[in-house]
């Protein structure tokens, strides 16, 4: 495993869209946010480009991640949003330069393909975190993120009822690092007004647990785009690891299939624990999850605030993780050194 | 491979439900055609059931499955609908029952997951068929699935324009089996009223396709399901074969996905040549399969009228096929002997 360096002050960040289109705004609250931690951003060449449901052609797209990962002056590469279409290039990119100069990644939900694919190829630890405009709506997104890509303190994450999360208006949950001092503290200051933003609701996981507690390397992200990955080169080997899934906008009986699929493909054999983060607006798919993950014998931790909830909170991936599920916490080491 | 025999008056049929629910309504059209064809029929002890979105627990319907199989005096085996859900119970299924006692299998959509269960495990041939209500409510389908069940004369299905099925009131393709006599002139009389039925138009994907011909095993059915079905034990070689796929009321970037899963998953290496059928309420799907199919270098031949549009060709599975996409059409042998 690799851990990238972390960002420093005065540090260059590419902006890249790998998946769908992205707009002005929210490349330029990307910047905003990653400028006022004393970073320098490089928006890529095609970031703003839009061809159907995607942001470019497959080669503009991985030129831009090429160039990014090609330059030595880059330090971290950040996905300014999802969408879908990472996996189209995936199989393209040159992992000889990725291995070259490892840099810190970040992103997330279709963005998993690229997660899976830096770590199948090269080991890479990346960083499963928010970005775009939502880096800026909340101060604790805000705060672990930036926790996550410039320091190397563990991420203490502690699993909250989705219905606490959903209705609550200021910072939502306690976001302890593995120092005691809870993130949301060092929340950075943004200049902008901090309106209420419609979030839907997540599905109620309460009942999607199994206790105790696990240890192994934190590997997963958006369920579609891990079910995607099955039978491809970049299905990962998870025995002794723990599968972190969250969910945006699909149907319980979607989500019953991709899991099914998963369980049918392999993933569940061998794998120490479960984080589940936010289903956000999937309709009983806690009942699904229940039924599935809860027999399987090994810890589940549900209600992790991590996905397309209000709060997003950053995990690194690739890295050591604990599991409580007694406790309802989920610590995970820094990808970065 | 094995052919099941092909169905004779007086043979029992049981009528089953593997996936989602089933109305009384289904099952009874189910029924009254296949009983005026002058089968029998027997409705399986769970097929009405309800559970969510299944009609009935894992359990309750692998039972009724196997029961099927394993009951000597059932000579076929219709799946009422799909829905979701076959997966599920696919690895569980009792095959050495099936080898024991070969018996013909009809079903579409979900049903795929089935179908390819059947062939990995045991080299049965099955028939990709609409059931249900859908048997009753077009001719030429009717037809089309009595032959399919009844003769082993061949089935030649002619690709036409989507747009051109939507619109037609009546029969809306020629259905010519190889012996020349059009499959609609034996249309089978129901004692039903022809209430014309609001249909979803099909994608436009008269920009899908690549010349010549190719002759191969027949495989494949519902898009969702092959994708589901890709890092399986189910995962089908299709080293020469013939594609089919359908799809059903998925955004187009959800069938790029699914298709490129497919491609990265190695569904194409080897290919002999794509049936594409119909993609009902798939706006823009004929974009994404053009971009994904074309340039596969192999006979590529779309307008089948095969899935979920108003009519719905049936056509075995598992079985020689001939491709001709210079003249628009797909000759396929008997699934039965």
């Amino acid at each position: 495993m690799i851990r990238p360096p972390r960002l420093e002050p005065g540090d260059l960040v590419a902006l890249v869209a790998p998946a769908g289109p992205v707009t002005e705004a929210q490349a330029a609250d990307a910047a905003t946010i990653l400028e006022s931690w004393g970073l320098r951003t490089h928006r890529s060449r095609h970031a703003l480009g839009r061809r159907f449901f995607l942001s470019g052609t497959d080669d503009e797209r991985l030129a831009d991640l090429e160039a990014s990962f090609r330059d030595p002056e880059v330090r971290g590469i950040l996905c300014i949003r999802g969408g879908y279409g990472t996996q189209r290039i995936v199989d393209r990119l040159d992992y000889d330069a990725v291995r070259a100069d490892p840099k810190l990644v970040i992103g997330f939900s279709d963005i998993t393909a690229l997660h899976l694919a830096l770590w199948h190829e090269a080991g890479l630890a990346t960083v499963h975190g928010p970005s775009g405009s939502a880096l800026i709506n909340d101060p604790v997104t805000t705060a672990a993120a930036r926790q996550a890509v410039t320091t190397t303190t563990p991420l203490t994450i502690l699993a909250t009822a989705p219905a606490t999360v959903a209705a609550t208006a200021g910072p939502p949950v306690a976001a302890i690092p593995a120092d005691g001092a809870p993130v949301a503290h060092s929340t950075t200051a943004v200049a902008r007004p901090a309106v209420p933003h419609a979030v839907p609701a997540d599905a109620d996981t309460s009942l999607v647990r199994h206790p105790g507690r696990a240890d192994g390397t934190l590997l997963g992200g958006n369920l579609t785009l891990l079910a995607a990955t099955a039978g491809t080169r970049h299905q990962p080997d998870l025995t002794g690891a723990i599968l972190l899934i969250e969910e945006v906008n699909e149907a319980a009986f979607r989500v019953d299939r991709m899991i099914v699929q998963l369980k049918r493909s392999g993933w569940f054999d061998g794998l120490a624990g479960v984080a589940v983060g936010s289903f956000t607006a999937c309709p009983d798919a806690g009942r699904v999850l229940a039924e599935h993950l809860n027999e399987l014998g090994i810890p589940v931790l549900a209600g992790l605030p991590i996905g397309h909830g209000p709060t997003r909170f950053t995990v690194p991936l690739g890295v050591p993780a604990h599991l409580d599920a007694d406790t309802g916490t989920l610590t995970v080491q820094p990808a970065v050194r």
